[in-house]
Formats: C-alpha cells, sequence, structure tokens
C-alpha cells in the first residue's frame, strides 16, 4: 500500500517537533522555495530520506502560467543548481523513467530540450569558441524494457565520460494532488532507491557513481491510496472522532484498498501528457541556464530548441 | 464535481427497484455479459441515460490476458455488435477523443488496426471481390483543437459518404477502478452530451445523423472524487454510522473535494499507456470480424495489421 | 514515370518564350518573392497548372537559418496570404497528407501550431473579446487510411462550418532539390488533382467547395527519376550532343528507370523529419499573423505555442 | 560525395576478379543467400570492408509479402545467426542510430519487440525456469543529441553487464534502390568507422569492445549522387561512348552534384516510415528466435509483442 512521497517538504509536515531538521521557506515572486537540511540519521530514518539538502521552489499556477513567469521559474532553477554544481568539468544528465509512459516520461522530455555540447566544444567556432561548458546526456531506460538495471548503464557512461556531476531527472510521487506539475525538488542527496513513479531499485548516488549526483524531480502522480486517505482524515477530523476510533478506521481503508487492488493507481491531471512538456521544458531552460553561463539567454534559446 | 458514471451497468446497480428497466446476465467463459434495457422516459431520466440498449462485457484479467482470451474478447464483440448493425450498406467507424492525451485516445487507437474498405470494395480482386462489406473511418479530433463540433464534422462526413450506420468509438469514465480497461460497453443509443472523459458538448444519434449509431466504449479513467467518496461511504457503513450524519459527512467531503480542486482529478492505472493500445486492438479486432462476415479470421488479420 | 513539378515557377522556367503567363519577382532581404500569372487556357494545358496566381517564397538557407530569419518568412507569408483572403468571417484550414509518412506530413504538423478560435470568438473575455477572428481546422487523412476521399470530408466540414475560405496546406514535389524545405508556394487556384507528394486524386477548389481556396505548398521530395534526367541533361548538353541523340538518350533513360522500379522513389534531405517540423512552424506563425490582425505578434505566441 | 555502400555483396560485384574473396550463393525458397568472405588485408583495403564473413539474405518481395514468407525471413536470419552467437552467456543487443529520424530508426524499431530476458531469467515461473537465455538492450543515440560517442556509452554498457557477445543493429546505405527494405545483412566483423545512414565516427568491434559484436544491417537508403551515376553509366554505355570520354563525363557529372549540394540527399521509398518497422519486426522475431532455442515460437510470439 502506497502512502508515501518523495517530496522531502511534504515528509518534514508530517514529521513536526523532529530534531535534526532545518527548514527554512521565502518567497521570490510567485514561487515559494523551501530549504530542507535533514542533518542527522535519526531524522533520515525517520523522513524516510538521506541526509542532505532539498530545495523546493512550488509555483501553484505553473501549469497554465504566462511564459514570463515560467522563465522565473527556470532562473529560480538555474540559481538553486549553480550552488550545488562543481565549478568546472563536464556534466552528464540523466534522463530517468519509460518515455513511452506518460506520468514517467518527464526525464526523457527534459532531454529533448537540454543543450548538448560536450561534442562541440572544441570546435573553433569564432562566436562560442572557449564559451560552452561540456554537458552530454543519456536516457537508460528502465529495467523492464531494457534488462539493465539503470544504474549499470549510468555507471559504465560515467567511467567513460568522466563527467565531473551527474544531474538526474525524475518524475515523483506526492502526498498532495495541488503539488503535480507545480513543484520542483533539486537535492544533492541523488536518487534513492524505492523512490520515484516506478520505484527505482538500485539507486544512483555518489558513492555508487563516485561523483557528486544532483537530482531534480517533478511529482506526476498521488496514489489513489493517499487520496483516500486523506479525505477519510479531513473528515473524521470534523465529525470530531476520536483517537483510537480513527486509527481502526484507517486500518479498516487500507485493508478496503487492498481487496480493491487499489495499491498501484495514480491519482493524475486528465491533461498529463502536455504538462509533462511544458514543465520539461522549463526544466531544460533552467538547466542550460545554470550550465552555460558565458553564453547570454538568446544564444541558449536559440541553440537549444531551434538548431538541429 | 463529477461522481458520474458513463456505464448504465453502474448506474443501474446505484437504482435498484427501480422500474422500466430490464436487467439479464450470463457469462461466456471468462466474460461477463450484462444486458440492460432502459424502457421509460422515467427509468431514463432517473440514470440521466438515454433510452434503449446497453451490454456490457466484462473480463476482469482483460488487461494482462493471454492471446486466446482477447480472441474471445473480440468474438464476443462482433456477435454483441452483428445484432445491432444494419444488415446491409458501407459503415462509419468514428474514433472520439484526442490521440494526445493518453486516457482519451482509444478512439485514435482503434482506427489503427481498422480494416478500411469503403475504396477498396470494388477493385476486381480475384480474391477478395464481392467479399468486403465498405468500411470508412473518421477522427474528428476535440473542439478545443480543431475549433469544431465533432457532430458538425461527423455530419458532414454522413452526408457526403451515406454510411448506413455509425460506429463511434469513446473513452469512458466508471465509477470502479476494476472497470478501466476490463469492461465494453456496446450501445444503440449513440453518444450522449456530458458522457465520455472529455464530456462531449453535442451528442450522436440518430436524431442528429439521420442513421442509427451504434457507441462503443471502455472505461479509462475514475474520477478521483468517486474514489474518496467510495473509501468514505465503505468506512461510514463499516462504523455505523447514522443516515443522516451519514448524509452530512458527504456534503462535507464535497466541499472539502472541491476547495482542493479535485474535481477533475482522474484515477487511472500507471500502465495506461500501454493499455490503450491492447484494448485497441481487441476492439478492433472485434469490429473487422463483424463487419467483415465473408471473410476468415486469417484474412482479416493479414488485411488489417500487416497490409499498408 | 514522374517528371513532374508543383511548383508553378519551375513549370514556368521550362515553358520560356509562351505567352498567357506574366511573371514578376522582387528581392525582400533573403527572400525572393517570384509571382506567376498563368492567364490563358493555352498556358495552363501547356503548364499543367490551373489559370490564377501563384506566389513563390524562396529563402535558399531557410532550413537552417537563424530565429530572425524565419520570423521574416513567416511575415511574408502573412503579406502575401492577406491579398488573398476574404475580409471577414470565419476560416477553414485543411491539413492534407499523410501524418505518419514524414515527408507528407507537412499538414498535420501546421496545424499542431494553428491558433484555433472559432470555438472562443465568442467567449467576454476582457482582453481577446471582439478581437479574434473565428478559425477552425481539419485533417482529413488519406484515402488509403480512411476509405474516404479528402473531398468528401472537406465538402461536409465546409457545409457545417460555412467558412469564408479554406486555406488548404500540403507537401509538394519539385525539380530541384534545392527547393526542398526552402520555398513556400502560396496559390489562389487551389489544390488540383494529380498535385501533391501523394497525387491527390480529387482537387479542392473554389468549384468543387463554393469558397476560395488558397493552398500553401513546401516541395518535400524530387522523384530520383528527375535527378537521373537533369544529372543527364547537363552531361550530354556539355558534350555537345546533337538534339536527336539527346532525344533518344532520353527515351533510353526513361526506359531503364522504369524497368528499375524507380517511378516512386523520391528524394528527399536526410534530417526530413526534423525540417518537417521547422517549417511547418514558420508557416502556422505566417497563418496566425495573417488570420489574427488584432492581436500582436506577442499575443499571438503566447496563445499558439503556449496555452493548451 | 558519396558513392559508397555498406553491403559487402554490391562491393564484391564491384570488384570482379579480385582473389582473397569466396564467394558462394544458394536460394532457400524466394530468399537468396549470399556468403562472402573477405579472406586477405589486400581484398580487404580494395572493398574498403573488414575482413570476415558477410551474409546476405535477399528477399525482392520482402516489403509487401504475406506473413508466411516474412516468418521465412525471420527463420533464416536465426538460422545463420545462430551460426555465428556464442553458444552461452547473456547477449547484448544494441539499436543504432536516431530513432526521430525515419531512415536511420532500424535499431530502435527493432528494440521494440526484442524480448528482453536479463532481468527475468532467475524468476522461478514454473513454466519458464531454466529455458531463457539473457538478453539485455540499449539504444546509445547518437553524438548529436547525446554528446556521447556510441563507443562510449556500449564500451560502459559491456563492462557491467558482462555480454558474452554484441549484436548491433543498423541502417545501411546501398548502391541499388531495389535493396532497400529488401536485403539484411549479418556479419561478424561487427560496425565499422564510415558506415551506416549517419556515417558513424568510431567502430564497434571485438578490438573495443573486447568481446564478438555481430551486425546485422539492412539497407534504407541509397545516395541521390549514386543514382545518377548509375543512370549515366548505363546510358554512356548503350550510346556506345569510348572509355575516356566516358571518364570525362563521370568527373563533369561528380563536379556538378557537388555543386548542387546534393552529397547529403538520399533516395528513399515514400514509404519509409512504414517500411522500417515492418523490416524491424522481422529482424526481431529472427533475433528472438536465434537467442531463445527453448522457447517455441508461439512462446516467443506472446512474450515479445503481447506482453508488458
Amino acid at each position: 500500500m502506497q502512502f508515501r512521497t518523495d517530496l522531502a517538504m511534504e515528509s518534514r509536515e508530517m514529521a513536526a517537533g523532529l530534531s535534526g531538521i532545518t527548514t527554512h521557506s521565502r518567497h521570490r515572486g510567485a514561487i515559494e522555495e523551501t530549504h530542507v537540511r535533514i542533518e542527522t540519521e535519526e531524522a533520515a530514518r525517520a523522513l524516510e530520506k538521506a541526509r542532505g539538502n532539498y530545495i523546493t521552489l512550488a509555483h501553484p499556477g505553473l501549469k497554465w502560467c504566462p511564459p514570463e513567469e515560467r522563465k522565473e521559474m527556470a532562473r529560480a532553477i538555474c540559481e538553486e543548481l549553480r550552488t550545488l554544481l562543481p565549478p568546472n568539468g563536464d556534466l552528464l544528465v540523466v534522463g530517468l523513467g519509460n518515455r513511452s509512459m506518460t506520468a514517467d516520461a518527464l526525464g526523457s522530455r527534459v532531454l529533448e530540450d537540454l543543450l548538448v555540447t560536450r561534442h562541440l566544444k572544441d570546435i573553433p567556432d569564432e562566436s562560442l569558441h572557449g564559451r560552452l561548458r561540456g554537458v552530454c546526456a543519456a536516457a537508460p531506460g528502465v529495467l523492464g524494457v531494457t534488462g539493465l538495471e539503470t544504474a549499470e548503464v549510468v555507471q559504465g557512461i560515467v567511467e567513460h565520460a568522466h563527467p565531473a556531476a551527474v544531474i538526474a531527472i525524475d518524475a515523483l510521487a506526492a502526498r498532495e494532488s495541488s503539488r503535480i506539475c507545480t513543484t520542483v525538488q533539486i537535492t544533492d542527496t541523488g536518487i534513492r532507491p524505492g523512490s520515484g513513479v516506478r520505484n527505482h531499485r538500485v539507486g544512483l548516488t555518489k558513492e555508487t557513481l563516485g561523483v557528486p549526483v544532483i537530482a531534480i524531480g517533478v511529482p506526476m502522480v498521488v496514489y489513489a491510496s493517499v487520496i483516500a486517505r486523506d479525505a477519510l482524515s479531513l473528515l473524521l477530523n470534523d465529525i470530531g472522532m476520536d483517537e483510537r476510533t480513527h486509527a481502526q478506521a484507517m486500518d479498516t481503508l487500507i485493508d478496503k484498498l487492498a481487496e480493491q487492488g487499489m495499491g498501484d493507481l495514480v491519482v493524475t491531471p486528465r491533461e498529463v501528457d502536455e504538462l509533462v512538456g511544458r514543465v520539461g521544458r522549463i526544466i531544460a531552460d533552467g538547466l542550460n541556464l545554470a550550465f552555460q553561463p558565458r553564453l547570454t539567454e538568446e544564444e541558449i534559446q536559440l541553440l537549444s530548441h531551434d538548431e538541429p
């Protein structure tokens, strides 16, 4: 039964009073920025998240907001990402997930608009020479389609391409449906086993890859079981039910949902096919800005979306 | 707020004791077949469905069952459909919905495997001559993409192509998540306004098109609000809550869901991209068998999936 | 055997000295604009093109030129198109061809970026009210896939949607490979039978549809037989061969090509999948500008590419 | 200027009388099978192909032939492939090329129908246990899209997945347009630099990967320059031109084609989008049969095309 969230911010809200966690928030225009820092092993265990930094950028209207606000989000992603990137060296962007399953296609979608430059950076083009940081990209697919663990593929590429860091893009599960396609989480803890829409079997971390791994994720689904539980919880509180009956009711719910085989059902907006393209483009814009500080926004736009 | 179902069988279950409705069921192998006949205007109003016949073919394991069971389903669709088809004349298959939105792409998907023959039936091919029934197909798209009402497009085609009947394929909303991609509904009432995943604005019926309209639909989503309500209902019954408090709890739930903007969220399996292809193929197989009684299954297979 | 071209400009070059044809050209920046007017039935027969106006906009580097030059092309399309559009009334854009065949997918591709407004123009939105011209769109598919003649579908839609004019988008065949994806032809003669990459069987003209039909086409292929003939012709001229031997050589070539089954082979750039998207977007931009004179370029950009 | 072929059979025809090459042919039903063995370094240089075995399976009507003949081709691929496969160990199938460029998408297409089993072979399923050979798959993309050399990606995967052999699928260029989508070449020499529709920059061979590399390719294009040259050659022979004038004519042609920028134009059938799917499926069927000798054809069919 799935009640989990991949957002540290949501885990944190459920763990009020726990020590070993630092949180602070601020507003930047329409975007609410939250930093959660998990500092102790104890806090990490309680939240089922690794120790490290989690930055959340949330814009409740991101789905349909005008171009200028989307640019704001891309710039915010750029700024937060720059604080985590190594100053020099090539970067490898890994698009996780399954391109033929919409709610899991975010990774592949981001790669479509990424400015890939590793093979260009030594070309003596008069206007770009010396100004490109090397970026390469891979979409390793999922185990059921390739027969290969994502980690096996990424390790092999890292050993041959020698990037200074890996940036992994992933579709997440959240607890609140309002998070879907409106929130971007950036973390320096990499990808952990059991996270993501597909529940990764093996992680991508500094320990396994030998270089820093920054993970960027966007909630694409909420498990149906979470929706049911939350609706119930709201109601039982309203009714003024005592705690013990409340707990029994929850157990009953869990049994009922399991009976109906609802563990794997996800709640997602009807327009998810369109939204994944839209948010994927925002993230690609943010990555391109962060990776190429010596190019102007216009140069990046021209190179990433317009040239072959 | 969406609590509706497009399946007459489910509406019927909620309206126990209502007169003017005839129901009977039988098993054919793994498939449960249910005929619901709505006979009076009063019953039609109570169920929010048009008067007419609704045939449901349900196979709980249809999603992942072996090829032989899928063939059984195609043959069952064929048999039920034949009882509704006019004996002669061309047939127009209309694939409703939006091809770029997975949960609404069933119509387009069925057309991919449909055996289209209207332009071939007078070709003096020695082996097929005189054995093909004329079939043509159209995917009119959705209003937001074309600026045209589906009904405007289909009326125009009907007036020029003169089919003896229209068969409309549509993605439906159900009340129970177990119905998704496991149940096929066939009805002689056509497509009604307000039905379907996209909530059609205008209907496709014998009244609007001038020829019989048979609608074939498969549930692809359940509204998240339905899931929440059902979970609650099960629980409240369990707790032994009295009827008045129960009704108040439901009102509270409806308000809460509306506050959270959940009206448009849908519950769908994670694998919906794959399932729509699979069930689309089963329906196309059923249509091809029903439309071409003078061809063998092998000839249909060869022509529909293998030739350009 | 295919030696034909769909570009009036190329037909005209082959018919030097013929009367009943007016031609004039001018440069507008990097774009060469040519107007060909076929005035007499005799000239029409000689060129195998209908009487009427043919405007060609050619930019040799269009394939990979910077965004500003693509905008120039979109503005040139807009200006030429405006001289042909009726002043008032809704417009229907028809995307011809087969979306699943790259070299024939231009029509479908243009529709993706078209600003469709017919269903919006009466919405009392404070900022757009009264400023939108009604535009609707249809992609009727091809006979082999639908069993319906394109003309049957378009006639039906015209009768129900009552547009003031039809704008038909089509992929063309040219004589010179340098024309592929670099030249746009706009004509007020509609679509003629036998034209286009797929060789339309039936035309779309004012006579068949009852409203003016403007056709916009871009060469996507050259027939391999044309390439072979032209290479030969250049050479024979070089060798200084006499006219009679030259003619015999051509006959021999035609026989050889027919023997090898080369009639249906097309020459196309390796990057055609990408180019069709690029040129399709330029045309969509030009249409949107021409259709919506009361919107700014920024408003159009925002509405056409960015909103659902 | 491109006059090359990737088919050893065609190279061989152009090098009549050369020693160090063994060729023999035989018919198997509608399929013509040719074995070319390049035995000496001298012959390898002359043919611009590596020393080794090249098996060609040609069926002139493969494009549109009935299912039974396609099965024959799949079985022929299976038989030839088995003579080259190591008896034990996992196999890695590499789909080369660019999935978004039709004529280069064969590799990705084959992977769609490949039976991937490496992650399943130790699952104690009662019916399959001990009967599956481990197969994994990767589509490394092209340098321009990923910034990574294909060889870097494949080397990394080989080092982590430890396959006993690599099978690389590639789209080829041929000299004769009749070869397109009708001929399959299987070779134990791997992929050489400069081969393929995209002209690989780095090879995939036993030397670079440390395990045997079997390459399977299908011609998808002919360079337009080859067509022009061949047409000319036929004609000049016909005219009875002397050898010196013939050679001059060829030089003139090469200059003319270069002037017109025709070096990169390819000749391809109009239906290439459909053909690549069709021939990709035949190859996938052949691979599945060869890789899984302990499964029946029915079991493979069910597992590869029908299960998720």
